[in-house]
Parts: C-alpha cells; sequence; structure tokens
C-alpha cells in the first residue's frame, strides 16, 4: 500500500462507519481493518469524518466577463479548491462565436493544465450554432470527454444568450449523443426593461440590480427552460437556482417523471437580498442575485426533501476595484463571488449545526456532480475508486476572512463567517495537497477528466 | 314606442323569464308587462326566447394574411354575423410597422363604414413600437374608443411577433390607460424547428400543421404571457385558447386574484386533431390548430365552471383555391376558418343539448365581452341598453352548410354540422337585420362602437 | 300599480342602471320609465342604489344550543334581518334523535309563522337516520319545500355529529330527489383532544377556544367532506367555511367541475383569531372560530375571484350572563355571535370602500342563495319575482352599536364598526318594514319559503 | 476469515463495482482485493451481482384473520424469505384489547424464535389503549427493540379500527419515544355501504370487492393520515400505498418537508384490478385490492423519481378451500396473498428489464426498510455490517410457481410470472441459508432484530 487511513469515519451516501481505507497508485484498493502497514504512509483519522473529495460543478476561472477577467487564475483557483476540499473543478469555457467546441476546449486546457492543483473537467458554453456545424461537433465533444454543453438564456445585449431554437436544438443533440444541456436561467427582456427604468429614475445602487432581476425574472426562464425540456423529453440541468417559482416547477417536472437536475449555490443559502442594502452591496453581485427569505427558505427545504441535486459555487471572484466601477451604477458592477473554498466547509458546518446530514452532503457536493456528469471514477469512498479523499475535523471551529483563503481575490462575501468544523487534509488520487492550513500540493498535477457519456 | 317584442322568455345571466320589451330610438326602454302598443310594430314571441345580440370579440375581416386577402369583406362578414345573431363585431386592423394606432384605425373605419350590416369595434394589433411613439399614442387611441391591444408571440418570421419587452411594455402602458393587452399564444421557435424538420422528411400534409404547433406549443407561450402578465400585475386577455396545460395556468392565476381573461372559439369545442388527418384537413387549418382529446375536455369543463370567459370565432376564412395552395405543403395553407355565423348557434345549440345553461351562452357570448372590453351599451337585455336583440327558436332545427350562410366563402369547415335550435330574428338597435334565413338589414347601418377606458 | 320606486340606481348581477321599478300585489311587473302613477305609492330613489333584498342563509333563531337557547327569538331575529336589508331568512330546525324531518319543520314554522317580519325557509339539520327512515322522508320534506340537509361533522360528543356512512347516505338521498347537502366542518377528535389537553394544563381563556381548533381542524373536515362528495358525484355545500387550506381544496373541485358551493361569514372578513386573546374574547367565540391572517386573506381572494358563493351570518347570538360562564373555562362559552342585521350593510360598505362590486355582493347575499336554494321568486330585481327591495343610500356613514340594532342581545362583536353608507328602506314583497332606522313592519307578514327542487 | 466471496459485482445505493467481500463471525470485516484466503471458504462471484439481503418490511405470519390463521408459519415463512432473498422479515403481531405491548410481542417471539430461518422484527399493530396504559408502554417497548407502531384506519367493524383521536395520540406518543406510526388506510364507512349495497343486488363476486373498495376509498384515508401527521408535526409511514390519489397526497407533503414515508407492494406494480374479473379473481384478493391502470402508472412513476420509499410484501397466503369461502360472498374471502418470495427477485427483475437501476431496488428493498425503523446492522453491503449478502445471477431465467416456492400455500398469484435474473445464494450474517434452488438454512438461527429509537 502507499497509504493507509486509519480509525475514521468513513461517510457514504447512507452510512457513517469506522474502517481503514488503503490505497495504491491513487486508487482506494480496500476498506476494512487489518491491512499490512508494510511502505504505506499512516494517518490516523481517529475522531475525524473521512469524506470523499468534493467536486465544485460550477466555477469560472481566468473567465473574460464584465470588461476584465476573473480574479482567479486556474492556479488559485484550483489551489484554493484543494484547500476547501474541492478535488475537482468543473470550468466553464465559453465558445466564442465562429469557433469550435475542441478548439475551445483545447484552449483552456493548455491554460489549465500546467497549472491546475486538483483534478478538473470542462462544461462547455455554447453561444453560437455556427450554422449547425457546431452541433455536428458534439459526437466528438463527448467522445473527449465534454459531456454538458451549457446556454444563457440571458445576457442578450451581451450576445451570449441563444435563443428558444437554439436552446431546443441544443437539448436534443446533447440527448443524442449521451450529453446533457445546462442552462442559467433569467429572463433578459424584463431584465433590459428595469435596469432602463432604475438608470432613469436615477436608481444606481446595488439593490437595484436584485430589483432588477427579482423573483420573477428568474422563475419565467426556470419555467420556460422545464417546459422546453419536458416538451422534447431532454434531460436538463439548471445552474444556480435562487428562486422558489422556479425551484418549484423545476420540483414538480422531476416529480412528474422527467430528467431535471437542480443546482443552487451556498450564497443563496446564505444570503438573501437583503445584503444588496448593505454598504458594501456591489460586492455581492451575482447573477442571479440573492433573492428573498421565502426563496432561501424553499431552497433549504428542497435541500431537505431532495429536490435539489447538488450545491456548487459558481466561483467568479473581481477584486474590490473592478467591483468599484459599479458604484454608482449597478450596470457596471462584475457579477460574480468567490465560493469554491468555501463549499464544503460551508455544507458540513450546516450538517454538523444539524441543518442536513452529513450523508446528505456528501450527495450534494460529491456523489451527485459525479453522476450526473459522468465521473465514475469519483464521488464517494468505494474500492476501486480516486483517492479523492478529505480528513475533516468535526470539532474545529474556523472563521472565514480573506486573509486564511487560498485565492487570489482580495475580498470575500464570506467573511466573518464562522463555522463548526473544518478540512484538515484533502488528498487527490491519494497525493496529499492540503494539511491544516497550507496549499501542500504542486501546480501542474491536476488531470483533466475526460467524462463518460451518458446512456 | 317603436317595437315591443312581447311574451317571449328573456334570458338574462341568471335568469330566464316571461315579459314585454319595449324599444324607442334604438334602445331598450321598459322590460314589463302592459305597455301601450300605440305606433309600435309588436312581434310575438310566444315560446321564443330572447336573448341579447352576441358580440364576436374576434374576427379577421378583409385581413392581409398569408400572401392573400381573408375571404370575407366587412360587407360580407358583418352580414353573416347579423344572420347568426351577432350584432357587434371586434376586428383586429394590424399596425404595420412605422404607422401610427390611429391612422391604423381609420383606414379600417374608412373601409368598413360604408359596409357594416351590424356594430363593430376594434383592436388593434401592435407589431413596433416605432421606438416609443406607438406607446405614447395609447392615450389618444384610448379617447378615441379603442381600448385593447392585441400581441402575436408568434410569426416571428413574419415579423409580426413582439418580444417579451415589447409586450411587458404593451401591458404596462395598456394598464396605465385604461385599456387591455390580447395576446395570441405560440412559442415560435419550436414551430419553425418542427416545420424544418418535417419539410425536410417530406411531412407535407396537413397533419403536419398540427404537429409542428401541438399542445406543448401554445402552452408555452400561455404559461409566459401569464406570468408576465403577473410579474408587472397587468390585465391580460388571451384569445382562441385551444390547449389544455396553457388553460390550467391561466385558470391558476385567476384563482390566484390576477386578471386575466380567457376567450376560446367554438371549433377547439367541436373539432380535434383529428380532423386534420381528413383528405381536406387543410380546410381546417388555422393557428392554434385544434388539439387533443384532453384539451377539448378541459375547455368544456372551463365552460362549466366560469373559469372561461369569452366565446369568440377567429373568423378568418379563406376559398377553397387558397387553401389548396398548401395541398402538398401544409406550411403553405393560409391560416383560418369561417365561424362568426356559426358562434351563437352553436353555443345555444349546446344549450339547448344540456352542456351548459342558456344563461352561460349569454355571459360568454355577450355579457361577457361587452363588460371586458368597454361596451357599457351592449352585453344585455337591460333596460337603458342598445336594443340588440334576437329572437331564437329553440325547437327548429338547423343543419350549417354553405348553402345557408352569408358569408363570401366557398366552403365552411361546420358543413353538415346539425343544431338544435336557431336563430329567427336578429335586432341591431331596434332595426331587424336578420329574418328567417334571410339577410334584411342594410349595409353602413352599423355603427363604430366607441368603447370606454377601464377604472 | 301599488309602489313605484323611481329615479334609483338598480344594480344587479351585471349591471347598475337608472330604471324605475313598478310592483303590484307584491311582484315586481315592469322596469323602465313613463309608467303611470295613478294610485301608486312613488317612493324617489335619486342618488340611492336600489337593491334586491339580501338572504341570509344561515341563521339559528331561538336555537337550543350549549346549554340554553340563542338569545333571539323569531321575532327578533326576523326584524332584525328586516332593519338590515335581509328580506329572507334560512334558519336551521335541527331533527331531536328518533324525530322525523317534516315534524320537526312544522314544529319550528309554528314558532315561527305568528313571529316572522320577513320571509323565511328552513334548512334541517340531520342527526339521526332512525335506522333509515329519514332518508325514506327526503322525498316528501322536498315536496313540502325543504330542499336542503345539514350534517354535522363535528360535536360528537354532543350526540349531533354524523359519521361518513351516514354523511353519505344523505348526500347521495339528497341528490336522488333534488335536494343539497350542506355541511359544518371540523374535526371532532382533534377538537377533543386539544381542549382536553389544553385545560389539564390550565389554558383555559378563550385564546384556547382558538387554539382547541385551529386551521388544520377545520381543514381535515373540509377535505374529507369535499372528497365525499366527488366520490359518490353529489353536490355539497360548505357553510362558514373560515380556513385557506381548506378554502383551497374546495376551489380546486369546484374548478374540477365538480358541483360545491362555499359560504363564509362577515365575522370570518373582519376579524382573526387575535380577537381570542382580547378581555372580552369570549364574546367572539364561535364555531369554526376566526383563523389567522392567511386565512383572511385567502377568504378575500376567492371573493374576489368568483370562488366563493354566498355570504350568510351563521346568526347565533348569546347575551353577556351566558358567555360569561366561559369566563374560567373556554369549553363552556356558548358558541355564536349575532350577526343577520349587519351582513348586508357590511357587505355593501366593502363594495362602497372598493373591496368588491356593488353587483357581486348582490351575487354573494341575494342571487346565489337563491338559486343554489331553489327560491325563484328571490334574488334579484327582476319582473315577475318578489318586490323584495332594499333601498340604499351609499353616502350615510353608519356605526354599529347594540344600540342601533334590532335584536334582543345585549352586545355584539360588532360594536364600533363604522360603515360606509346604510339601507334607507326594505320591502318585502312591497311592504315596507324598514324605514330610516326603524322597524315598520309587522310580525307575522313574514312568510315560509317553500322552495323547489334541483334538476 | 470465515468467508471470502470473490470477484462478484457489488451494488450499493450508489454505485455498482467488482471487489471481494471478506466475512467474519457474520459481519463483512472488509471489502477490496488481496485478502488471505486462509481458512476461509471462498466462492467465486464472478459475473454475479452482490446484494444486501432484502429486508420485508411488512409480512403476516400465522396471522389469525378472517376466521382463520394465515397459511404460513413463521417457519414456513422465513425459509420462503430465504429462498427469495429476504435476510430479515417484519412481521405484525397484533395487539389483543386489553392486552400489552411487550406482553402481545413475547408471545409471538416465542413462537417465531425456534422456527426462524432468517432474522426477524416486530412492527406492533395497536387496536386499544387500554385506557392509556398502551401509551405509557411505548416507552419500554422502544427500548425492548420495537420502534413502529401500526394503526388500521379500517376494519371498523371488525374492532380493529381506531379513530382519529386515537390515531393522533399514538402520532405524538411514537413521535415522543423515538417510535414511527404506520397506518393502513382505507375508509370503512364507504366501504361497508358499498359491500351492504352490492350484497343487496346480489354482486357478489370477486370484481366487488374492487368496487368496494375503488381508489377514492383508499384515498380518503391517506389523505386523511396524512393530514393528521403534518397538523402534529410527527412521523408517518403509509404502508401498502395502491391508489394514485392518496400517494400524491402523500408525495405533496414529503415535498413540502413533512417526515411521510411510503410503501408499496408488488402486487400492485404486476396487477390491476383487472385481476378481479377473472374466474380465480378470488385468489387476488387482499386489502386495499389492486387498482386501475392510473394508479399503477403513478406507482411506476414515484418509484423512479424517489417519492416512494420501499416495497414490502403484505404477505399474509390463505389456501385454496380458504379463499373459496367466498365463491359466492366476495365480503367473505380472507385477505391476503403471498409474496415474501417473490420481493427481491420481481424487482431485481424489473431492474434487469431497465425499469429502475438495481441501486434503486436496494435502496427500496434494504438500505431504506433498515434506515427507517432502525436497524443499523443491516440494510446495505458495508464494513461492519451484518453479512446479509445474496448472490443474484442477472443471467438465470426463472418462472414462478408454486411448485418451485417454499412456503406452505398451495397456490400464488404470482403462478407463472417470467423473471431474468434470480438469486443464487442467500447468506445470513455469514451463513448459507438458500444454494440454487434449495433451503439449506436450520430453523431456529433466524435472530430477533432489536431496533434502536430513532433520533
Amino acid at each position: 500500500m502507499d497509504l493507509i487511513i486509519k480509525n475514521g469515519t468513513i461517510v457514504t451516501l447512507s452510512e457513517s462507519y469506522i474502517a481503514d481505507i488503503a490505497v495504491k497508485n491513487g486508487k482506494i484498493v480496500a476498506i476494512g481493518t487489518g491491512f499490512s502497514e508494510e511502505g504505506a504512509e499512516v494517518v490516523d483519522a481517529h475522531g475525524k469524518l473521512v469524506l470523499p473529495g468534493a467536486i465544485d460543478a460550477h466555477t469560472h476561472l481566468a473567465m473574460p466577463f464584465g470588461g476584465t477577467v476573473s480574479a482567479d487564475s486556474y492556479l488559485a483557483g484550483t489551489r484554493a479548491a484543494a484547500c476547501g476540499g474541492v478535488t475537482t473543478v468543473f470550468d466553464y469555457p465559453m465558445q466564442r462565436k465562429g469557433h469550435g467546441i475542441i478548439e475551445t476546449i483545447k484552449g483552456r486546457q493548455e491554460m489549465c493544465d500546467p497549472e491546475a492543483c486538483v483534478d478538473y473537467a470542462f462544461h462547455c458554453i455554447i453561444t453560437d450554432l455556427n450554422e449547425g456545424a457546431i452541433l455536428d461537433e458534439f459526437k466528438s465533444a463527448v467522445d473527449y470527454g465534454i459531456t454538458s454543453f451549457k446556454c444563457f438564456l440571458v445576457y442578450k445585449k451581451e450576445g451570449m444568450m441563444v435563443d428558444d431554437a437554439t436552446l431546443v436544438k441544443i437539448m436534443l443533440k446533447a440527448k443524442e449523443t449521451g450529453a446533457i444541456t445546462n442552462i442559467h436561467a433569467e429572463n433578459p427582456d424584463l431584465i433590459d426593461l428595469n435596469i432602463e427604468q432604475f438608470l432613469k429614475e436615477g436608481k444606481t445602487s446595488a439593490w437595484y440590480h436584485y430589483l432588477s432581476r427579482p423573483e420573477y425574472v428568474e422563475a419565467e426562464a426556470d419555467k420556460r427552460a422545464v417546459h422546453l425540456a419536458k416538451s422534447v423529453e431532454a434531460p436538463l440541468y439548471i445552474v444556480h437556482m435562487a428562486d422558489k417559482e422556479g425551484l418549484e416547477a423545476a420540483i414538480a417536472a422531476k416529480m412528474d417523471g422527467h430528467e431535471i437536475y437542480i443546482e443552487t449555490c451556498p450564497q443563496y443559502l446564505e444570503f438573501t437580498s437583503d445584503v444588496y442594502k448593505r454598504e458594501d452591496g456591489r460586492n455581492f453581485v451575482c447573477s442571479p442575485p440573492m433573492k428573498g427569505q421565502e426563496s432561501q427558505d424553499a431552497l433549504w427545504k428542497a435541500i431537505k426533501t431532495g429536490a435539489i441535486d447538488t450545491i456548487a459555487t459558481d466561483h467568479c471572484p473581481f477584486q474590490s476595484y473592478e467591483k468599484d466601477w459599479g458604484k454608482d451604477d449597478f450596470s457596471k458592477i462584475p457579477n460574480g463571488c468567490a465560493g469554491v473554498e468555501n463549499l464544503y466547509p460551508y455544507m458540513l458546518s450546516a450538517a454538523n449545526d444539524g441543518k442536513l446530514s452529513f450523508n446528505r452532503v456528501i450527495e450534494l457536493c460529491s456523489s451527485n456532480p459525479a453522476k450526473i456528469f459522468g465521473c465514475d471514477q469519483k464521488g464517494s469512498i468505494t474500492v476501486g475508486k480516486d483517492a479523492d479523499i478529505v480528513i475533516y475535523d468535526p470539532n474545529k471551529d474556523f472563521t472565514i476572512s480573506v486573509k486564511n483563503m487560498h485565492s487570489d481575490y482580495d475580498h470575500t462575501i464570506w467573511e466573518g463567517k464562522k463555522l463548526h468544523g473544518y478540512p484538515e487534509q484533502t488528498y487527490v488520487r491519494g497525493n496529499l495537497v492540503y494539511d491544516n492550513g497550507e496549499f501542500v500540493g504542486k501546480p501542474g498535477t491536476g488531470k483533466f477528466v475526460r467524462r463518460i457519456a451518458r446512456k
């Protein structure tokens, strides 16, 4: 054996039990007791939880957006991931009009590969069908390991939106090739009307970012996307769900037997639209924005009932000086916040506080993203899987601060948040990358995850 | 008195009772018994029902569409109306891009006025905001008597569609000025995708007209329109509702207190999508198309429960040779069917057959359109109202045929339909315009109905 | 003519129009203008609303209950009715076990007849099937004019409850004989459990009356009754609906095409459960109790959307000394409050305040009860109907006080309530019974209303 | 090691992977590869699925019912269980009025212990609160390992029903003591009315068993039970759910965050009410009866969406001569059918046919019953758990016949059912009890499962 993690409490989808884990060549080869420790590094996890590494299915690293580039490079973002117990990130390269999928992916792969501190996969954002050529490329893309394609139903003026016809074509081709369609659901017409009106009235604070895209803006697009997916019987994955009405429509479709997956993010579980009334409200600007208490309650309820499938971060930080561009005009604030390092600690702390079970956190943050997106080698502590393992101390208190984070951004919406329990070590394929507050991995060791098609 | 209609059974929203009606100067001046008959024409309606004239809130006369013009001129259409007990028609002039509302209306008024055999009002179809000038014109249009504006959510390629932003602007301005927004709800992207696919596969019969715009195509747009209306708290009138899912969404919003009105048409109550499998299926082509049995059942149920507000016809006939253009390509069939002369007889026959009450027919075909669209002088047999009266023989059998209709079209989807009961006389403001099978009115006597704004 | 009411604004289900009403032999014989005034009493109603008399479909006069008898005799109760614009009351005689229906009715008829100041009808409460004999009597009862039978789903310990089997038998027999079943829906087991628990814990104030029968207590029985009615396809009338969840279930069944009618009462529209926290909370004790704000909002919404069919009062006052029996034990407070004189003024004042239309008040308080319960001669101002007419001054302010009421009770929950508008005259079959604050009718002139069976 | 199962495909809630399982002292001690085989029995499961033993959470062995005793003794029933891959049965002792819980359980334990071929647990049916003494006994019962109590909402005339008050008391006390309440939901009043009517009309065939307890009979009680559980916020487990409407109400409550569990049975998934039209319809008589196709479709959908929690059998067979008692009167047919040996093979065959995943079968038939009912040592193949293991050959075809079953009954409703895949071996705590068609275990080796209280 290369590594034996002893005496820890292993958490699975349905159980928590004490056993040893034996790792060889980056894989879990046995779980039980009485393994020979000869030649192995032995770690005692007594009193600790031993968890599968988290999968953050939604990041935007080095993302050109809002007239700048998101603050975390692949190096900074994956380093932060490692330090937050995330062992795989799914990043979102965006096709530029006229360009191909694999061309797009390879371009980002070249950027990411030498920097990656944890494993990484790519969704691909489609903005243009290139007169159908893009649809013809789906099969090759899937073979290349890209099995999920994202559509913006918003950002119409920015030229990133696809219309209903394009969305449906993508959904059908994705279904045919064993891929799935992800959507960002907001209605751009309503947003643009509101923004125009508010700016005309001199309403320019961050609060009007929320009021220009309130609950009904997201709900319209959620409901339309669900309707279209049902109409053509194609699978759908809704990213960063944040409003109650859309959530309920998606759940109703799921309960009616349709293959619809729902992702939400920690920021929607922690904050409400009230943050936009704060002096520093612009720092919280992301799209969709945080919503009212009713929506937050509905999200937590759906986490409890099993209706929400995944928690991811939409990690897309910007620096303070960039956020300041919108001091006098909310429409100029770059959209996005930090989160990749906070995902797992936040959800595990919630479990520690009794808001959900540790098993459910595993499901939301590791098992489900692995299953939905075709990462067979990830997602649980099971014999044969990659040894992506987090050792978690449920008794360690931690207060989030930009000072103890491992990204490149200069502020965080999570500043001051107190957590109960915190990760102690993170292993990626058996290699220690995080140890008690320090990043100990090596950039470039993270590997591209070639995903497999859906059946 | 000018006219006394004696001994008939007057039907109102809630009662059926025997009394005499006295008419003077085109108005109902008294209801009761014992009126002096001096100088009056006296009509004995013993054994007959005495009903308010129907209001057909949806016609397309002399309508340029599908590369031709609908087959009924204002003369033919209003003559047919008179002969079917319809004493007011609402026609749908369509703004051409760049043109104004009142300009559009006046143009059609000039065409209609010398020909009108019954009273007429105009909705106005908006296709272009003319950079906001159209919105600025709403107030004047309302003052002119145009208190309803229609948006197509479909016909995108044809340049008639408005996007969500335009729809919302219209809804808000309509609300502000005491008007209401009517919508034709179908999703154009889904239709165009389907048509393209079917034509590519050589599927060209009328059946594919239905399959290119099935239930989910209409439902998407219904639900979106309802959502938008709720979001901005504006009243909405959905024309020719034909599908169950959209209907249920609209009803749910009504029951939640939103001001949403639902219109359906006799063709959706009588025919299902099966007609498109017929040899002459192209004659039944209209948009939205007839739907499946489930939708028809839902429409009848909503008529029973009160959830549907109005029945109108979408009267828009084309000649056989025009329908034949689409013999080998359903996408070339002009969309529309005849109906204005069949509306009231069809619904009253259904009442005679026990499917609904006569009171409810009055509500659907006369009282509600009058109230929703601001025709205070119309809509019931009440002292002070216009003497728009139909004397109906509940015991007369009638079989619809193109031969006994009074339009200019050369075929009808209603051919052979047997009715129980039929109108015997129609009076418009006290003037007899229809008598036992014959049109006895005079073109040009119908008057423009200047409607009043909503409060 | 005997009476002509001139120049008033007549309000119907759908219109408000100015005309004169001519009355002869207690009937409305003509509506219009220009009637000969020879020999007629002429009343000028210029500036006033002329309304059909209200029908209070729910009173308990001289009702033995809670160890006493309700405070209003037939004389006092119908006198108060007249003074509140109610021209017909429906009282609820209760069958004593072993007794027959007609026997029960005749007993009460004998009490009521010499005292009645307005017309009256009887529902009959069934408590015992007398081994089936009662069911056999339904046909005769209907012929006698009793076309509605009430079941208590509550008052189990008091021996008044019927079980599900009895309820279903009654519903089926009522349907067969053209009658309808009324129900008081609360779950007795839950109530008794709660009362037992509260008394054990020394919780004895009126607040615990509410807490022992909160929303879920009523909702369970509402939903069960609706389910049973749907199961056997029988019509159902739910009295004094006061909770949101039950209301929504009943509305869903209505919208699904089932014949279900919903009554609520002014007290549920005006007060919430908060009244039970007042010092004099016991005076507000009735069953079901007032509920929370959410329920009240849902009731008003259902009034607006048309989902609620009738407003009645459940008038059942007790004197202060009787209410005081429960000062130290809420379970000893006689259940019931005054209302018959407040019904119409309260609802009309709400219309005056813009909460609903006057037309809708007419529907709720007159037209619908007449139609649902088979009073063809009542319910609207229409030629041929009884001249039950209220002249209403929309500009007169009025503050309710026990001092200006015309009952025998010594306090009222409506004390201090300010109304906008108030009835000026009430006519029963053309006879003036109320005039500007004074009762001017004669006991014994009210007549038994023999109702007709449903089709 | 005592036993090593090699090379099989282990199926868990979320994964299927190839590994070896090492067993010692009846427990799973390691999973992986390369275990020393010294002294161990080694079984090669190459090409086979290795599954956790099923838990049948609903049997009635040696059950006095319908004037006789169910045909399977504890010996026969648990022998059949072993041969069907069921390694734990939950039997339903019924408290006789006046008797205590532990007294009841011990009595059955004495019968079962010497006969048990697999492990067993007991729910306890409560029929009488013994003036509260039973509630006082809940805590001791839970300590004894009885953590679930069942109420009949039906069998009123049979004296087994509890009323709403008793049910609520049980739910509250169960919640307080860490137990859960199971219910059999049908409305007895409706059933008795129907039976009385049918027998009066001479309608006596098995078809009238169904018609006397159709969908609405079960739905009423389902909805009421769900309502009561929500009202008092207590957990609820609904046994043998068979109808769509009740199912949907239960799902809605789950999605609203309430702790409600739903069990259904293979017979409702395989048969519809049509079976009661068969000559041998009486053999299929059980309560609730099989329902229409719509209900069956809804059950399968809920299995797919995750809304149904468990599949159990309600195993309660009777001999042909007993079923024949009801040849001329359906009300005399003993209620119940065989199933314990068919549960796992039926569901696994469905998985083999693609109707659900093998993982989901594990969840429904093993993991969920273990978790819901507090059997921590059972429910999955995990290190530390009891070695209750089934080796399943997915390629073996099998046709069910009474001849190849291992019970004592003389016929089965499953006769002729073809299955794809069948269990080859069953181990209970590491001991082989079934091998390729033969029972090879020993009566009396099954152990009482002392369950632990819920948190």
